[in-house]
């Protein structure tokens, strides 16, 4: 059906276009990932763990940019004020009760036992996660403004993976709580309710076969990205001796 | 010695700083990769080469912009003319009898027996490669023009990465010729020629301990980019089973 999308051939219903975008990026979401498999296996080592926690951050740290780039994009007030809520979401309140994202995934770092200014100076972390983070912020910039918002889509199966990872993570790690997985917990319902926002905006302006062929493209694109952070993870820390020089190297790392 | 310049503790002499650019760069350079490693031992299949030359086309291709990108941001017309010889250097001329850097690139993918229309797609090529190469282009713009042309200090390794590459491979694969190689042997001249001038502006500029520091971590920053380029393939390629979707597959590839 994406082939089909990309030549361009006819002009899908907004049903049928939703249906190509969730099969098209759920076949390729960075759920199937060896990596990820092998964490929900509860197959992964403490130091393996951490070098996810603090490469992730560098993504997580990067979100609210990236939505207020894409929100600086549009000239509509209502998807404005729509789209500041993922701001607000990573970003939380200074002094309140809730934590934003960016907390809650500094809160899981330091429950895996990183430093948090290790983690959150970024020096540490792959080089190749932050060329993928580069690479996000470009495509919402240089591509339109729909490009921006498809590629959001990967929000639409994020209550699956976290649905699989969260009860996997506690059964599976003697050392991980309730607590340290708290950023999971209100992305249940803030992925969902943003998803279902793109999603709406994205099979409306998609009204010709080549916006089509661009949004799945998008969303595509995006999944590369997922995908291509756990490739540098897996490199590093499951692949023996692969580590690249000055990245973390956790205590526990067989050489 | 670093360690030492980026504490900011001593202003070196231009000498020490070009030994403290040589050392760490060499040290960091990905002559040291086990990609690198296996192709220069002709451990490589003729899929792996075909993967290398079809990533490093991105790179190769890139160059002329980046350039472009560092040469613009000069006020100095004697600074831009020098500069500008990169961008013919890899560019080349129309009908000039001598091809520039970017097309002999592609006889060298040809030669490999790769589709011309297919590596200049870049479709194909690994995720992964095209955010190193964004990430080169964030380099070059967003910092300083030290950190523009201290980047480009690679060179100054590059004759001896192409002194060991070329004799191994036209000892060790028999489909590889001089023809094919062709790229490299310009390189052998131009190469040290660009070193030369971006040294002598880099000691001459980085006039502080903290300049000095900046000029050394970003030939680092660079060394991590071409490093990051060569994980990716070694995931991808000899990594069993771990091509990202999308990407090319050899024909004769073991899954």
């Amino acid at each position: 059906m994406v082939e089909a999308i990309r030549a361009g051939q006819r002009l899908l219903t907004p049903t049928e276009l939703e249906q190509a975008l969730r099969e098209a990026g759920f076949a390729r979401y960075h759920i199937h990932h060896p990596f990820h498999r092998l964490m929900n296996a509860g197959d992964l080592t403490l130091g393996q763990m951490q070098a996810w926690a603090l490469n992730r951050y560098c993504y997580q740290a990067t979100i609210p940019k990236k939505d207020a780039l894409i929100l600086a994009r549009s000239e509509d007030p209502e998807f404005r004020r729509e789209w500041r809520k993922r701001i607000i979401d990573h970003d939380g309140e200074e002094n309140g009760e809730k934590d934003g994202g960016i907390r809650r995934w500094l809160k899981l770092a330091e429950g895996l036992g990183l430093d948090r200014d290790m983690v959150t100076a970024r020096r540490k972390a792959l080089p190749a996660t932050r060329y993928a983070v580069g690479a996000y912020l470009d495509l919402v910039t240089q591509g339109s403004l729909l490009t921006a918002v498809a590629s959001s889509l990967t929000e639409l199966f994020s209550p699956v993976a976290i649905g699989e990872r969260v009860p996997a993570m506690l059964a599976r790690y003697d050392y991980i709580t309730e607590e340290t997985l708290s950023y999971f917990t209100p992305r249940l319902h803030q992925a969902p309710r943003d998803a279902e926002h793109a999603l709406a905006l994205v099979t409306r302006w998609a009204d010709t076969p080549e916006k089509q062929a661009e949004a799945v493209e998008a969303l595509l694109a995006k999944c590369d990205l997922l995908w291509a952070m756990l490739d540098a993870l897996h490199h590093a820390y499951v692949s023996p001796g692969q580590i690249p020089p000055g990245a973390f190297r956790p205590k526990d790392h067989r050489t």
